[in-house]
Formats: structure tokens, sequence, C-alpha cells
């Protein structure tokens, strides 16, 4: 995808610039993304969902900062480990329609959760 | 961004189909986004630096899985937020490079980790 | 204190055993440790937060779990680094009242959000 | 256990005192824990192991607090759902051992690993 593989070319260079490249382990960029995600998280722990709908300007501003920062190291790692993020997007929506066919899981609330549980309890994680 | 913007749409659908929609609050979408960022450091949590750039092909098919799924919440949370990922992307790599001036940071290791803390105190988190 | 020195050294037998004390540098223990946190998120995510007031025996039987291995990862990270976790969370406290007096944020729901932020601008991450 | 009711009726008190149990929902909690795991995972993220056993002073200080903040929510979590840590601390260390028997898992680092894995699959979610 063009517009992404040029983000990635953007990224690696600015990691260079800086001779940060030494830091960007795939251990350490996974780090870095999860503190990334929380940071996103932070954004939300106090609001209501009702509130999570209704973010004032500011909100959103530090919102959007966030979930960039997060899409900047994913990335990143998937520079590092030569991933194609929309190609492993494609497949795992494929999964993900197996794993939960919709005529099985639609209605209530309840079956989503239930549904969660039991593929969890299938998924390898090797 | 038409790829991008079709998986949204993709997504979408996805949860429509399975009455799913009910779920996706903002505030519960940042959560399970930061689960699956958890579960990618989780591949990577016993390993060293080292092991992680080399993974087994089972351990880098568990790594994409993840980061698909990082990658999916992303565009669900952009999709209720109305964030353009691209444009959020640039726009903070464009200050990235204004708290990070690459004739200031680049150098040795200790520099990185005190340029993150000085600028950790400057975020503005609203 | 007692019980929790007991089970530190518990928990490093429990290592020891297995030869796993070799995978508990500060670094992984800290990934380890952010998993648990999420596995305890992912029990939450699709309830309402009066849903998680009220959580089923299986749900709560699960959450116990998770916590336990928050609690358990922290103490094998203060055996590491030597912390005596009541002494730091004493200090904390501290820190934590002179950061918010009580006459000062008391009040609407808005101050505990907006003290929130000022704080983590005044914080330093060294 | 003593000083850990001490410290969760001393933090019930200070959210009491400032109006704050209104946003303790354990979902909420449950993120606020997760943050504070990502707040303790950004002190290591670009360390290497080997500096992670050779923090500075001010370097273990915030690693201190970010343990105290964990452990924090970890209490209030805690009270809010009327779970005993120490026991449910105790039944994970006796689940553990059964899942991990130690003439079975003690050897190579790949093992330790695989039997991550394998356990994985087989842990119920609910």
């Amino acid at each position: 995808m063009d517009k992404l593989e040029q983000i990635k070319a953007q990224l690696q260079k600015f990691a260079d610039d800086r001779d940060w490249d030494q830091f960007h382990s795939p251990k350490n960029l996974s780090m870095a993304l999860s503190v990334e995600a929380s940071e996103l998280v932070e954004c939300f722990q106090w609001l209501t969902e009702a509130q999570s709908q209704n973010l004032s300007p500011e909100q959103l501003s530090a919102v959007k900062d966030e979930m960039a920062d997060v899409q900047i190291y994913l990335l990143r790692l998937a520079t590092k480990l030569n991933v194609n993020m929309l190609e492993a997007v494609n497949q795992k929506i494929e999964k993900n329609a197996l794993k939960y066919p919709a005529d099985k899981v639609k209605g209530s609330a309840k079956k989503y959760n239930w549904y969660e549980q039991i593929s969890e309890q299938d998924d390898s994680k090797s």
C-alpha cells in the first residue's frame, strides 16, 4: 500500500537521523506500542461510555495523538518484521468470520461474551 | 486512503451483521485495543531482544495476528471518532520532529531516554 | 510484612524449581505484569460499568485469577528490585495527598479529569 | 491481612474525601490499573535486560512509584469486589503448580515458552 509504505519509509528515516534504530528491536517496539495503547485508554478511564461518544475538541485531539502513536509503532514493527499490514488485516478478518459466523453469534449481548470466551480457549498462541 | 476506508467499511459491516456495534463505544474499543496490544507484548515477554529479531514461522504468524488485531480495533475507533489515521499520523510525525530535533538528540543511548523523559513532562494530556 | 515476604519467598522457589529465574529480568517482569493487567481489562471490556459491579460467580472467579496474576508479578518484581511494597505504597499515598488536596479537588466530575491532566504534566518521569 | 486492610481503608477514605468513588467502577479501575502497569513498562522499554538489572537511583525511584500505583489500584479493585488478595494469590500459586509441574517444565528456555503456550490454550477465560 503506497501511502503506508511512504509513512514506513519516513519513520525509518526519522529513526536513522536520530540514531534510534538500535532501540527498535521487535521486543522493545511491542512494549512502546502497548504503552501508547494505554495512553489511549487513559483518555477514557474516568469517562462513561456515553461521554466517550461525545468528546470535547481537546479530548478528541489528545485521543487522535495517542491513536497516531499506536499506528506509528505498529508500522515500525511491521517494517522490522517485514509484515504487510493490509494483508495481515485481511487474513485476520477472514479468520474472525470463520470463528464468529454471523448467524451463530447475532443476538443478545450475552452471546458476544460467550463466543469471545470459547474462542479464546481455542486460540493457538504459537 | 482507499484501502483503509474499504477495510473500515468491511469492519463496520462485520459488526452490524453480528449486532455487535452496541459494544463499540470508544471507551470499550480503547480497552479492546489495549488488550490486543498486550497479546502482542506476550509474544515477546520471555524472548531476548536478539530472539525477537529471529522469530520462527509460528512465532511470526502469532505476532502478525496480534498486529492485525491492534490495527483492526484502531480502525474501528477511527470510524467511531471520524479520525483519518493517515492525517493523524502525519501530524504526529511533524510534532515529533519538533520535539526531537535530529541534531539535538542524535548520539548516545542515554540521550534518547533523557529526551523521552523531558518530553513526557511537557506533553499536554488534554 | 510477614505474609508478603512469605509469598515472595514461595514465588522465588517456584521459579528456581523450574529454572525460570533466567527469564525474570525486571524488563521482562514488567512486560508479564502488563499482560496480566490487560487480561484483567479483558474481563470488563464489553461490560457496562453497572454490569462490572454485578459479576456472576464465573466472571468474578476469572477476575480474581487475573488480579492474583498481577499481584504475583508485582511481588516478583519487588523481589528483583528489592522494593518494599507497603513502604512504596505509603510513600505514594502521601505524594498523592499533596498532589490532590481534598479541599481543592472535591466536587464535580470535571475537576477529577482536569486535576489528573494538570498533574500528568507536572509528573517527573525520571 | 492487617496491613493490607489498613491500606484499603486508607484508600477508600482518600477517594471519599475527594468524592471520587463515583468513578471507581470495577471496569474503570481495571483500566486505571492497566495504565499504571504500562507506565511501569515505559520505564524499561528502551533499556536492555541487563540495564534493567542495574537501575540508577532516579530510575528505581520512578519504577517504585509506578509499582505503588499498580498496587494501589489493585487494592481499590479488591475493595470493590470484596477480594482477599492473599487468598487469591495462594489459590493461583496452587493452580500454577499443577499447570507447570517442576519435573515437567524444568530445563531449556524453549520449554517455558512452549508450556506458556499450551497452557494458554487450556485457560478458561470465564
